[in-house]
């Protein structure tokens, strides 16, 4: 993440990402522009949690982690949509991630038309 | 997998997908008509992939498998968008899931509206 982030459209800031150099070639067609899906695994979840309150309001009934986004879940792997801006060799600039710093990234996916919502 | 699969709207097979008895509060509050994202591991991935010809027509140039929905890829998690059809207990018929029998479920999340396309 940058130091000073600027916000984006959804409230979460512009990040630069860096892969890893064994990683290059799959990169390899990606363009300013490009709509993504990043992967990432939240690190420092707890993997024990099966229920939680949606949103992480209290007032709400717990519901199981599979009806929620929630970081906190058995294998807590992150799914996130976002927007590229640069892209140099191994570094990456997108819009909108909301991931802590050093989180790592796991996969790098096109968003296909078959992800849209109809709603 | 069913062993005569009915064929989903987008040519994906519907599915039956069993859950390890652990994560049975984590399916707590999915119902039939829910939309999911089911999160698979291609367990029997080249990991090693790091460019494809994208569709796997030989005739277009190879390009990076992040650029791509391949399985082959270095982590090769698998994005699936399906409607619960049922649960009962552990077992969750889902429609349009393309992948091979006996493929781990790695997570299941709600569909955003967030992961929608403009186009």
């Amino acid at each position: 993440m940058e130091s000073a982030p600027k916000q984006g459209d959804e409230g979460a800031p512009d990040a630069w990402i860096e892969f890893e150099p064994d990683v290059l070639d799959a990169l390899r067609g990606i363009e300013p522009g490009d709509e993504l899906v990043l992967l990432t695994w939240f690190d420092r979840a707890d993997r024990g949690a099966l229920m939680t309150h949606p949103r992480g309001d209290t007032s709400r009934p717990e519901a199981g982690v599979f009806t929620t986004r929630s970081p906190h879940r058995p294998n807590p792997i992150g799914l996130h949509r976002v927007e590229v801006l640069s892209i140099e060799g191994l570094r990456m600039k997108v819009n909108h991630l909301e991931a802590l710093d050093g989180t790592p990234i796991v996969d790098v996916k096109p968003v296909l038309s078959a992800d849209a919502s109809e709603r």
